[in-house]
């Protein structure tokens, strides 16, 4: 079996909101399902070392919210390619606090859930939760942000973390020399108009937010 | 909340392969989620009242096999609004056997996993499994099917034993008393050119196999 097949799985985005107890944070995830509808229920697939697994299982409530197709890379770079245990990572993130001490996602989002974990399962790396939504928003706008389109469109990964993440297979195809990928998040460089040389030295990765130095040239493996 | 916000959940469209030790069997399932990838793990979530669940508390084993857009209509209902308790439902449906006594279904499906359930989760109606992926197939072929496609464009509906499935809310506008809707799939007969009296008596719903008397002039809820 190829390891890409995986890739035929199809999910959406979603940004899951927490907190510590004593401030909100949150995370990218596309493994949110609807696992029964009498209750409304849903699982999630989360890495145990991420600093969200850890708020999830300190207080079980958490937030599902629907990231559409005008949610912008760089918010989802801010909160998928960053850990919450170094600083606020919703700093320049648009959100709402629920009176529940959860926040929910603003930027962008076609709706809202909000879940407390009831089960979990453990596989060698990631938990399982299981959760019933207590609450949503009244109303859904926009259109719904699929895992395809944010990798086709919007050109990104995901996170070594990510239950679905595969060890990418060296690709020197098309490579023009010209590319620049981000050892990041593998966001690639390749406008045709300004060379990756040009872009000024504060310029940062659109997705994750890297510095100009965390990008190689593509088809280089050193 | 409204339930509607739950359609904006992704999903793809999957046929999972059973076996009862005797005969094999199948349905569709839209909630196929990755669950880890070391090892490659996923989730499924299955009505209890459905004999595939039964099938694979039996002896742990299914496939899923990822549909493709190529996928008809027609394959979908077979499997989806029938049951495997009554008959063989996969008498007019291309599949293989797996040498582990399991099918996976060849109808235009893009790849095909073969896994094991090793642990479970239950809400008060359906069951989550948790199965390790044991093999898959080599290649990938075709554009996988979105939930989101099955019912835009092939205008099919989940059935009741769906953990996705929603009540549906009485839907009187755009009637113009020539549209025919499915009691079984809610599939709606609009063809512009041949209205729904001049159908042949032996026409059956192109989703779910139905006669023509299962189905009931749009907006008329008796």
């Amino acid at each position: 079996m190829k390891n890409e097949s995986l890739f035929s799985l199809t999910y959406g985005m979603y940004a899951i909101g927490v907190t510590d107890g004593m401030k909100p944070s949150a995370c990218i995830v596309n493994t949110v399902t609807q696992a029964a509808n009498q209750p409304n229920m849903l699982t999630i697939s989360m890495n145990r070392r991420n600093y969200s697994y850890e708020c999830i299982r300190r207080n079980g409530l958490f937030t599902v919210s629907v990231l559409s197709e005008d949610t912008s890379g760089a918010v989802i770079g801010a909160l998928g390619f960053n850990s919450g245990r170094n600083g606020n990572k919703l700093d320049n993130i648009r959100y709402k606090m629920l009176r529940e001490g959860v926040p929910v996602i603003k930027e962008n989002s076609c709706c809202w859930f909000l879940c407390k974990a009831v089960d979990s399962m453990e596989t060698p790396t990631h938990t399982v939760f299981l959760a019933e939504i207590l609450a949503g928003s009244d109303k859904t706008v926009g259109k719904p942000m699929t895992y395809e389109y944010y990798h086709r469109v919007i050109k990104g990964n995901a996170p070594k973390s990510a239950p679905t993440y595969q060890e990418p297979t060296p690709d020197l195809s098309g490579n023009d020399g010209e590319s620049f990928i981000c050892r990041v998040c593998r966001y690639v460089y390749d406008d045709p108009i300004t060379p990756f040389e040009e872009l000024p030295e504060d310029w940062v990765c659109p997705i994750c937010g890297a510095p100009k130095s965390a990008f190689q040239r593509k088809g280089n493996t050193k």
